[in-house]
């Protein structure tokens, strides 16, 4: 067993390290407010001081982040994840996160001697806990290979998909349907519903159907009843979407089904949703057909 | 067991009378073309001369028919389904058609006495033959209990929506998705491809996401390999995709990420691939991304 | 001068027939409300009992209708000006009708020897009494030079377009710019409007720049005070948009913006605007931003 | 008559030079290449040795650039416009470029005493040669009072819009309308030809209408030439589109044709048609209706 560190103890990540500490993994964890770490620590991870702290005990240190600036934030400066990189030391960051940002510090690692693996995921909080999870992986396969065992104690699918930032890149691309399924599956209730279908029926049949999607099988149902908590809210759905627009024009692809429903997103926004689960689009096209949501 | 009436022998209908057999009934199948229908014949089916021969014939007579113009072609005159209607008999249509259509045809076979359910499914052949199709049902919850049993012998999950035409409706709602959530992995698929990504990896990283519905995991490997012969065609789609922007004026709720599909869907035809499977809207968006498809 | 007669004396046509008096002209005139026509009759328009009696007493009989339903309704059966039709007789409809209905009507009227042009207009009330009015013209050369300086009575521009029903197919075409330049003026004023710039500010503006088109510069003052009586509805604008959608998948055109700014309309319906004129779609804008209308 | 400073002498900065120098105005004027402004030099201008020789020398200087990038250069430095600042001076920028690039470099004018004002145009060469351009301006009142006499020798129509910064989202806001007019107008012209109107009666028609903006009226006739030389080409559209998005999601106003319009410059660009006049956007479509643009 490695000995692995882990920066970023949010909904995800800290249910990333419990998975890690449950597979027999030492493991020294860091995070901006220790209090949240309080139940990992109970369970036996380390506390790194700095992020720089956790890469100098570890072999592979893993890290999962909100954004772009956040990830810069922990990798840079003296007590910085990237001073603590040596030769053969490997660094995975598991964030959505610019893929040009993303490369650029892989060459900053390997300008060290060590790593890097941009290892970002797919599911949520559920297909984690049910041990469902997809990471995508970008770099080099020999590093790949030596960080297999660890992702797979992780999630179950663990796709090698190219060079250094490409994983980050397929993520994006993977995301946007997220938005637009939620969408079209939006309309469809929606027009069950006016015809004069209960809307649990119309649920229902949706679920039972070969559009639904392991997504839509569990973000469907918010339809009828919105969580409290988003799983996945407005604005970090939107972050995603623009991600991928931007994506769209460097790359020259036109993404006409992401376009629409990123300005949706923006309606979402523009009365007040962005802190709802981005399933809320419903209620934003319930709206537009004079219906409550 | 029940005397059964067939209608409508094409790729869907044939094998369901195929379920049907094998499950211990009697089916009287009826097709405009005798010859297409032979090896039916040779696992026991019966012939009806006309369709309301069929219903003459049978206890509960079903249909799986192309369009509301065909369903109008076998339901009426003197040799009609119509004509063959009786006391306590049941005529269960399993046909994508107007909502309208349907719910007019069920009042003329209630004046004869008899009842109409509106049967349609999601799934395509591939979910038939694995026994696991999804059959919407419209009309009398009396009726629909009584034909239940039979509606189960063709595939395991049966969903009463509410009154005739509904499960229509409900079809056609639920269809919308498909067309939308082709595209929107198109748009992932060509991202990827662009970025650096093999199409054959993007492909396999989506299918082992949370975005792979049913759909998009038997549908998605078509942009890769594109079948010979289409399992639902452009026309077919957008044939879908119109009767649901109709339902939208209709019940007034805005259809974004449909409508502009659909207007892909017309970019198809235009280039003369109306007769693929709709999966080739990933080629229509290929091009426009210069990009061969 | 020759005699005409004119059939549909509503909002446009009544003006018409005033422009046709004040050239010159007898007009024999024919409404479905006799009360309505008053005010033509005072100017000295004769009355015709049936759309057939006008049609018997005019060398040229123009009609202006609301659709092709009512252009069905004014031509067939033994009081319609189909019956009135005989050699050397021109019949030239000014209604947005489908392009097939009037080309089958212009096949009739040609059976009976006589001829006739579909030759609808571009632009409202105020531009034609303004005498600023475009008409195009579908037909044979010949039939559009004899009729040419009656309709120049009506309006200075006159186009001919093509064969029989292509003037309404270029009609429809022009029409979908309606809707959508008014959409966009709409994101423009609300763009400036939430930066801080005041709504009016915006309107003036934009009314001196490039993008005024004459239709942007009478209704784009409507974002400030909405007329109590629509020019033209959302009902109206929406038929228009739905004709160019059909002529889009009839001739294989894919419309992107049509297609959306369609599905603002009936967002616009769905809220109960569908009576406002069709600026109103600033309104449905504002409310998705968060904003009043 | 003032001492006048005019910084970037392209296409649109060298013809306004050329309306001041008419106007009776001195003007110093610098260009990164010197040789294209030798026509000036020759019609009397002086030649500035940088930006801050320029503002050093003039007590109003003026800047006409293609992006905020150049705003920084000409701008920042030792030889930049703000080290020529002092009391009194006023700085005016007549580029589109970003609101807040606009604002921060307003308040280091400020810093220095004197003041800036943000005043982009609406219209092209043409009207401006003609002497119809339109001018918005941001910043203090009487600022904008004491440049007026200036500013209208430029061209006509010069309105006082708001706060610095106001003035280019305004433009912004303004300039989405271009790209989506001219799209819905492809739209159009498309409909019509494969109607089997001819393309250059289509073109016509629509000319004549309420729809032909100015914009329209000149650009218009580029469906049937596209002009060797782009009067605005495809990567300047989307840079004004992009930024208009980008208001769209900071301000929270949905977008729905501008976003729609963007992913089809995309298109323009994937098959090499970014240096094309954004008319273009015409055979994108046409391509995608299988016919030849």
């Amino acid at each position: 067993m490695a000995m692995l560190g882990f920066i970023g103890l949010g909904v995800m990540g800290s249910r990333m390290v419990k998975r890690l500490l449950d597979a027999g993994h030492t493991v020294t964890g860091y995070n901006r407010t220790r209090a949240k770490a309080q139940w990992l620590l109970d369970l036996g991870m380390r506390w790194g001081a700095t992020p720089r702290a956790v890469a100098d005990a570890s072999d592979v240190t893993l890290s999962m982040l909100t954004d772009t600036a956040a990830l810069h934030a922990v990798t840079g400066g003296p007590d910085g994840v990237l001073a603590g990189m040596a030769t053969g030391k490997i660094y995975i960051d598991m964030s959505t996160v610019s893929p040009g940002a993303s490369r650029t510090l892989a060459s900053q690692v390997a300008a060290r001697g060590a790593r890097m693996l941009d290892a970002p995921v797919s599911g949520s909080v559920s297909t984690l806990e049910a041990g469902k999870l997809s990471i995508m992986v970008g770099g080099e396969r020999e590093t790949f290979e030596r960080a297999l065992p660890i992702l797979r104690d992780i999630g179950p699918t663990v796709t090698h998909v190219g060079a250094n930032g490409l994983a980050v890149s397929m993520k994006i691309a993977t995301n946007l349907n997220l938005g637009v399924q939620m969408l079209a599956f939006s309309e469809s209730v929606l027009l069950a519903e006016k015809s004069g279908i209960p809307r649990a029926t119309a649920v229902e049949v949706l679920l039972n159907s070969v559009v639904a999607s392991p997504m839509v099988t569990y973000r469907g149902p918010f339809v009828l009843t919105m969580p409290d908590e988003a799983w996945f809210d407005v604005t970090m759905m939107q972050k995603d979407m623009q991600l991928a627009l931007e994506m769209g024009r460097t790359q020259n692809v036109p993404l006409p089904t992401t376009a629409v429903t990123n300005e949706m997103l923006t309606a979402a926004r523009a009365v007040g949703l962005e802190k709802r689960d981005f399933a809320v689009l419903f209620e934003v096209l319930a709206r537009m057909a004079g219906k409550a949501g």
